[in-house]
Formats: C-alpha cells, sequence, structure tokens
C-alpha cells in the first residue's frame, strides 16, 4: 500500500469561478506507482469546494445562479455583520458543497464518465490563491 | 492492504428515482477478503448522485419536492438553451449532491444506522442504464 | 497498511446544533500509528451531517438560517404525515449534506485550512446522542 501526496496550486476570479483540474489528477495518477485505490481531492479553507460537473460554459452559468437563488450574496450574513469581509455567502456555499471528493481508480484510469470532470469551485469574494490536496491511496 | 474494484449495474426511471443499493454494497463486503475499511460508492455520469436516506415513501417524496424547489426542472438554464437536452436541473441537482460517498466498516459491518440505506438517485429527466463503481479499501 | 477504527461521543441539543470536533479528530490521528492517509469521519443516523466550516457564532447562525429558507421545517412533509415525527426537514437536509467528511492528513497534521474545523451538525428535533465514526486508514 501506498500513500502519495501532491499539491495543486492555481489562481482563481472568485465569485464561483470554477477550474477544471481533471488532466491534473489524472497525470498525478499516471505518473505514480499506484494502479488501483482512491484519489481524495480535498480544497484547504472554508469557501471553496470540489464538486464534479460537465464542464460547458451553460452549466458554469446554471451553476452561479442556483447558488445565487439559494444562498445570495446581496442578503444580509451574521458573519458580515461581526467580521465585515462580506464573504458571508461564500462560508455557507462551501460548507454545504464540501471540501472534499473522492474518486475511485482502477488500472489507473479514473471512474469519471466522459462529460464528469472534476473542478475547483472558488465561492469567496475575491481573486484567490488556492492549495488543493491530492492524495493517492492504493496499491 | 487490498482494493477490490466493482460495478453494480442498474436501471432507474430518471426524475429523481431512487434506488436503494445497500444490500448490494453489504454483500461485496462480506464476500470480499477485507475486513476492516472504507466502502466507496461513485456513479459515473453528471446527472446522478448517492445520497444516504431513511428510504420509505414519504422521505423519497419530500426529497424529489425539495429539488423541485431549489433545483427546479420548469424554468429556463443555459445548458438547455445550448444543448436542447432539457436536463440542465439534473446537472445542477448532481454537482451539490456529489457523486461519491463513503461508508466505513468494521469487522465486515458498515457503520450506517438502521434507517440509513445506500441510495443511488437519477436526477436524469428520463430512464437511464447506471454504472455504480463500487471500491473497498482496507485490509 | 493499518486501519484504526475510532468512536466520538456526543450530545446535541439539536435544531442545527453544530459541535466542533476538530480536535477530538486531531488527537486521534496524532496517538495512532498512522502518519499519512485519510480520515474518514462518518455519523450514523438519518438525521445529521459533517461538514466544514469557520467556527464562528456568525456562520453558525447564517448556516441554520440557510437551511430555514431552503428545507423549512414549517412546511408540510411527506414523513411527517405518515410517521408523526414532526422530522421530515431534519431528514431532508442530512440527505443533502452527506454523512461522512474525508480529510486527507500528511507527517500527522490534516490539511484543513486555519479556519476551517470539522463539525457534527444535528438536524434533529430534539436532543440527541450521537455516535461519530472515525476511521483512519493509511501508513
Amino acid at each position: 500500500m501506498m500513500v502519495v501526496n501532491k499539491t495543486i496550486r492555481l489562481s482563481t476570479r472568485g465569485d464561483c469561478d470554477m477550474i477544471d483540474i481533471t488532466a491534473e489528477v489524472a497525470d498525478e495518477i499516471r505518473d505514480s506507482n499506484i494502479n488501483n485505490g482512491i484519489a481524495t481531492i480535498f480544497i484547504s479553507g472554508s469557501t471553496a469546494g470540489i464538486p464534479t460537473i460537465e464542464y460547458e460554459d451553460g452549466l458554469i452559468r446554471d451553476f452561479k445562479d442556483m447558488w445565487d437563488r439559494n444562498a445570495p450574496a446581496n442578503m444580509p450574513y451574521q458573519h458580515d455583520r461581526r467580521w465585515g469581509d462580506g464573504n458571508g455567502h461564500s462560508h455557507i456555499r462551501a460548507s454545504l458543497q464540501g471540501p472534499s471528493l473522492i474518486v475511485p481508480f482502477a488500472n489507473k484510469k479514473m471512474t469519471l464518465g466522459t462529460w464528469q470532470q472534476i473542478i475547483v469551485v472558488d465561492f469567496d469574494n475575491r481573486p484567490r490563491t488556492r492549495e488543493v490536496i491530492l492524495q493517492l491511496l492504493g496499491e
């Protein structure tokens, strides 16, 4: 059994910016000594998440629209009253979306569907530099 | 350490159809050589998810009602304007629900509660054949 | 490779009560013989979940408010009509939030951000005693 820890660094524009990291994850699995196991993708920080989506412009817009309806930016948050960051909605979206995604792989191939990409979504209200943890665990 | 990869094939009716696969997962754990570890249940595709729920008719209806309120089918989606599939809401629901579920097991018994079943929910707008990936990892 | 199974027992007040278990998880990792791997935190039962959040009073309130908007307690649920528990909203919230959280650790340190805590949220409509499963898997 082996564990491989990697970090993917990236810059985002915030405001529900979605970045496709599927190729980076696939590359790390290919370059590792692990053939079968799980890839854990984890975002450090409390205003971002790791969904999967069919990565095309229409859905990128629809996903943001869903969040604008269900956890709007333009309403009062207690977090903003206390801390003045203006990103209360970013935290709430991240807590519901979740910081981790697990994707199994077999014979070095992830079990993703053809139109199912691994995404970093940054809910924060400003551009950010992000560290995504990729951990491979298997044999 | 061992990794076991299995596939569970099933047919769904789409439209938030929920199928209980708890028994299939329990059977694969029992039949494997792994006593302690994690079961990763992963759905390939971008219009389905893997929640847990108390699997009874009332909650099956309530769960669908929640989605009809928060990511309705009967509203415009950019995905549908571009691609004409009519399943923009299916993608958005799947991205929020998530494609993977992790359940630990100890001495071959999953740590689920008595009224906590493992579900495949198909958000798509038509019947589908689905492949659910089950990966057991442990010792 | 090693697997360690632990149970964290706690009492909650229900009604979206949020309890920070980050220190307990960190202690178990420190006291184990595993340096690199994943911590799986899993809640048994169908009316609770395991999010991460910046654990401060403002966001604790904002998180509850989000659920009160998107899966309100004060509306009819089929579950309540059939079973009379009055906790239909609790089940629906738990099914969307998810029962498991995966956090990678490297050199015994979890990859959490500074303001990113591991939380047990109890959506039930009454105080509960809860068993949280913590499983460490790695080398």
